[in-house]
């Protein structure tokens, strides 16, 4: 989608999704809401979910230059009740091993996308988030909560191991001890205890408080430098799987490749010495 | 052991330990216990414990379908004093360092075995937890204790690095900085702190409380589908060593192996359909 | 610098550096204290602060025996402010790419050099520790600060992805959701906040009580076996980038080559036995 | 592409490509032919032929069932002569680094293609294979050749760190002793020389004896279990990046997925037992 | 079994297995052979070689200290043709993937045992060596073979991919491309050609030529010192899956453990110094 | 020596070794030789040659932009007999394990610098190469022999695991199979065999006739753009140690840091359209 003009993609935005909404609240805000959008199933996520509205919103919007944060929160009274149980059911009765495992890489590839954008996802969370909404939350970058919100890796009372993200990244955000006592337990976290563990960072009153600071936050990350943004989240990523000193030495052959010659980097020193706000420019 | 029929496995386990004890609280209970059973030495640890009684322990209840999970506690007033001293002394004397070398390595499999066992291990934890004490519970599954439990990583006072799995494992549990400051300083955690650190997930004020709710917690989990919980299990032990692209194509690989014609799943998909409770009949 | 007599490392000390002071408070205390000292900028750390003044007294201190922990800390009122911005515009304006590149790797082995040192290292931190301050505690052992002290991942509001290793090293210690958010918002963290996620593991009101503490925690560390408070550090710092089997592995050779005939732990044991304060005699 | 039907793909590959032409030299033939089609420029690679025509290419060919294994040959005298040279200075003097990051990541993509492609790849080699036509052939899963061919890692005399694969791939086909030398000197290494070591396993004297046997090679492996040569070529690729014990433990569960209930395993079997060729009916 | 006297791991041995033979082919010999023994099968090999003989036979070997080189050979015409099928078949057909999983991994289990045997051991091949037999040599430390020997990795004509380790350790000894190559297509890969790729290190003329060099080779490596011997096998073995540096560091480690005082090593040095054959004491 | 003057560097390398001799053949020639240079003692490597000369004169010359090739060859019949065995009963004697294992990394440490020294090393062999001196060629980058040369990984035979490299670097040069056979019983390969299994991978006749060679391909290297030779060492050697995914994000961010504005670059496209030699001028 490289190839496609900004119009051309607000367009292909405009034409809608299935399974979730994608808003951008304000005609120019650099900000853009993905809302889960099936409230009647308190957002149980289908099928076409994971094959097909994710990853278009996400293509589209990694493309989509005025795109600079993205909002991932969800309509109706709770975040996400987890998967579609009729899509796990047609899931399982795939004719051959071949296609369920397929099936599954793909499900986990729309996942990763979340982590893989270009661009910082803020992930605002209420009410229940439980099994495929907690590996959805789980790979993205920023996660808040109102204080009613609760977690549940619930897949386990599915009889199955959780296989969209859960087992892997939530250890590595709430450690280990902690994500294996969910897991195996699959009780409910609040809002209060998932703090205290790192799963989400800050937890608000209600959903109105949560939404005005979800979107000044979401609008400070756009006004910053979208190269310096996007670098530190690939280097990040990167970085989680290699070893410190090869996450070093990658780090250093990046900024090799991105400072030299950065336009926002000198406006950045020189705003901060004359004591301005800085105003970047790069695009991507 | 996989040989051996059920009430040979009963048997073996009726002859008894010299370290430990192993107990089904109930004749058709699901749950077992293994406590620590050297009360007069504070529950230190003697080489026959890590050589012999626990992984004869742990193999015999792996091997055992009646045993869906299993709760580490402690008799008298303290969970575990460390290792037993003139068992570290003739460890240290041993004549080649090949000798050594293998004892050491000996030793950390049994602890080890906790990880591998096919079934939840919640420690719960009560008085002192020192030395290789943690070494135990950071392989232990779900770590539980009394508000008066303290934790601490006393091998640096016996002028040693802790070889039993407390280096390798607790920054994996409780971050790198809370790891290294308790491993370089020994000094001792108490409950709260430990809460706080995710070395334990839940406190309760006293011991009778807290065995009730582990008891729960444990008969629970006995009656999740056995398949779902050691698959959840394996998966992420198995994923902490991976990166986590690797750790998603394991999991995936997993469940196309585990879920096709999986009754339990079909029966929990059912279950939560009809809203009634699911019961699986899976055994290992 | 391992050939050269203690005297000689002493007098080397005094010699004294540009961006730090070298202090040991008593004349046969065992710890070192190094001090930022430019408290005018705001301990905004130049290029010499990395190419020579650090690794030139890690290097020192590393090989004077009598040094046996280590305290970092900082003059005026605010521990760091980051990297010095002239510095920064003036290796972003190097000649060549590959100059570029070394001058990354030359700052960041400055950094590392804190991490491989065989002695324990304390930050003691007050005030603002922002951008390259958080990257240099960091790579300390252990973090303490005072409740006004406040945190900050800064780097992206300079343009740039942080490249000192607060991004590799920062998500083990406080896990990767919080250690993501503040460094894609460069967000203030306070004292409370950053215990709770681990980023520091003790808070006290004020300097003072700081300073007295912390003095005496690294005496502490000062009077254990050196050989054990090294050994403990250089194992779990090798264990942090393997896989657990393979740092189980690793920390049994490891004691097989320093334990037997250890005289250490053969007075620890019979100091613990006597019921007395041990006296080690190893020295590094 | 998965979602198209067999008619629609053949329809999509008969539009043609503009730098390779795919072939199906009989109508029912298993076998499916890329070749490189350039031959007034000896097959120089130009930026389309990595951002579209290659990863289209195999993109439709993996979802086509009828293809069970793919020929990679050339047109003309040479099989390739590396990039072609106005692509490469174009993608130099991108405007951003950023945008070159992603170019340069595009076409690794495109040359990685061939690698995770579920059904295996044949390089048939004449003449010249130079530079970027060593990343390409370095990719496929057999490499065959002519005894008048010649392979040279060409990019160290362009100035550059060949960045698409050869330098991560060829170490683990030829050692790392032979891959550096060809890398560091860029000498010519002949067909004779290229199969001691590996980077061919086959040379014939001429194209045409090569063809007939290449044909006769892919034809067989396009009659074997589609299952057991896609699982074999993903695993191996798996296990490439993982330790031994975790690639043994992929396999396993791998196997456990694929091999129950399997017809063609059963096949395999009963015709080995009746002493007859089996006939295999799985596809992908 | 560390605990029987040498005289009673002797009499286990003698009471022999079902699929192999076990011999000591003088009293005093310190080689021992190991046979495959179903000749009328073409030594293919049946589930309880995996689960009892081979497991049995090494864990006797590995404790028993005259036995200080391993030679693993086979009775009859051919050295393997693989797994038995009945064995495949009756695998296959286990009731749950649980059992299958860990039938699988029991199998490979097996066979890693040739890998952290102490002792080194040496395949000896002759005529056939299929399948299940190239997993079985791959994890040898040497493998020797008669001219008229081939190889191959017939699994993917059984409609599976190898799980017993070929797909992971071929690639390590002859390359990615040499072992894609074979695990693809199956064909046969004769003496020669197996030589010129590594898969065996050297070739003869007959078997009885073979037998005689092979007990040479065997007989001077049981004189050498068993610790650095054993050493040597444990340190390339864990390297293998280590970066280089950290098999640099794990080494630096190991020597330091073993060498110290070390009589054997000090019998090295005077011997060579005094041009005499050194005499070594060490035992395991 | 980043900071000397070139005449500083040249007037150091003056001074001379006790153990090497640093030769620049022709005044201005860009080719440096390293000569082993105790022929009385066929070379045994001492203890100065790992602690002082061989990392004073890799340090030099990597600081020297007039050397931009190195050859490492020796003075005397044969190239290297292994270590000097008095610094070896030297070493083991020391005091503390803790000495004896910084020994060990220090040596160790001598030889990687081969490896990362920014310019390509060639080493030139004759005659015997024995222990060491196989870590010392295995960490080269290139190897050449003369057809009377052979190879033998003699530390077994000495009572140690050869601990400085060749144990973990030889498997990535030969195979597993080929460096554990040499490791495990110390035999001597000759240079034909060698060359079979690229441990080196050219042989020629005699001394001088190799010599002719070796200082035209260093002369060669030397000609080519040195940001190219020297980027393309760090990848690959970078490379080694990272799954070929992680090595290829790793490229492609170094050829984004190294190419952008790169002259060499440029001249190098621009001389081979214009089918000229290209003059480089990139120096380091």
């Amino acid at each position: 989608m490289a190839s496609m003009t900004e119009a051309e993609i607000e367009a292909e935005l405009q034409k809608g999704f299935s399974t979730i909404e994608v808003v951008r609240k304000h005609p120019s805000s650099p900000v853009y809401h993905i809302y889960l959008n099936s409230p009647s199933h308190r957002n149980a996520l289908p099928l076409p979910f994971f094959l097909f509205d994710l990853p278009r919103a996400l293509s589209l919007l990694d493309a989509l230059p005025s795109a600079r944060s993205i909002v991932l929160s969800a309509r109706g009274p709770h975040f996400c009740s987890g998967i579609h149980l009729p899509s796990l059911s047609s899931a399982i009765s795939l004719r051959t091993p071949h296609a369920l495992h397929r099936n599954i890489l793909s499900m986990q590839s729309a996942i990763t996308s979340l982590e893989t954008l270009r661009k910082p996802v803020i992930a605002s969370i209420h009410g229940a988030c439980i099994g495929a909404g907690v590996d959805l939350v789980s790979a993205c970058d920023i996660r808040y909560c109102t204080s009613s919100s609760f977690f549940s890796v619930k897949e386990v009372d599915l009889a199955l191991a959780a296989d969209l993200g859960t087992l892997q990244r939530l250890p590595r955000i709430v450690g280990y001890g902690n994500a294996i006592e969910m897991a195996l337990t699959g009780r409910r976290v609040g809002a209060e205890e998932a703090r205290g563990m790192g799963l989400v960072t800050r937890v608000w009153e209600g959903r109105e408080e949560m939404e005005r600071e979800v979107d000044a936050v979401a609008r400070e990350m756009a006004e910053k430098s979208v190269d310096a943004v996007s670098g530190t989240k690939a280097v990040m990523l990167r970085s989680r799987d290699l070893s410190v000193g090869e996450g070093l030495e990658y780090v250093a052959t990046w900024n090799t490749a991105m400072l030299r010659g950065s336009e926002d980097l000198e406006e950045a020193v020189k705003a901060q010495m004359e004591k301005r706000k800085p105003v970047f420019k790069s695009k991507i």
